[in-house]
């Protein structure tokens, strides 16, 4: 199972983001994976690789639709697979679960 | 005003890492600033450029305080100086704020 | 045309990774694309999303083909479209080819 | 020794980035750190974690000296301890070093 996280915005509609990361949420969320929005990306729990990916593209591709030229998109996997992995178990394991 | 997200682990303890992450956020807790902690990356906000490093290095050595010989740290720092600039805020802007 | 960058890496093979990453790199060479293998991260030019997810696929795949239990994959893009976007020209733009 | 990347940009400048990431870079060179320039990043060499955040100082300050009121840098920080750790060794040891 993976846990990755996504940050997508434009580069070329100056200062304020919100507008177009509001939609590129609204992506992430429209694939039907569980979604965790945070302050600086919002993490996916996928089941495999292929539906990570596809997430992706629905959320950079959110920003595209938005008119930008210049979009920039970072990505972290973390892809597990001795046991079940989900956001709840990374945050139980550290101690800072408050779901 | 900074909000930045830090992740940093051990390469070389095996594949299980919540022990030694654990005690990177309680770095980032002790520095003062506040934290969010997230299923990828602990966020902060930092009241400037120095305050948001000196809690990077509080993490990384954190995970090299526990034996570790090869850390990896990965850092995004969003840096706005036209208006005030919090988590909440950010999190308000997309409409996911729920604290 | 999309610049993007990959780093992916087992977690829990210990501190040595290079034998690794060299077959991430391998794939992907395998895929066609033109790459730039990196001091922390290999960059490839794709025509369009697409193909660059495809090679993040393939390079994250060569690692968990080599028993690892948890990889770990960190991802840039950058999508530009109102100009011809090629690691030649961002380089040059910054005055730093040497190609 | 650390191995350690840098990207930074401003998000308020329009589309067009390379005469701000010109100025970041020859901050870094300014450093006196060896540095090697790439398409999505700039790495370099530092005896320390101390120098490494010192040159990401540099690199982040150098976009705001420009007039920049939003600026958004990723860090990624590869530091190990049981050997000489250089971006030459790195490249190296997966078959890639062309210097």
């Amino acid at each position: 199972m993976i846990v990755a996280s996504i940050s997508t915005f434009p580069i070329d509609k100056g200062p304020s983001l919100s507008k177009y990361v509001a939609k590129a949420i609204d992506a992430l969320e429209a694939t039907g994976l569980r979604i965790y929005v945070g302050p600086m990306e919002t993490t996916i729990e996928a089941p495999d690789l292929d539906a990570a990916l596809d997430a992706v593209r629905a959320a950079h591709n959110a920003i595209a639709e938005q008119g930008s030229v210049r979009i920039f998109t970072t990505v972290k996997i973390d892809d597990r697979r001795d046991k079940r992995h989900t956001v709840e178990r990374k945050l139980r394991a550290v101690g800072r679960w408050d779901g």
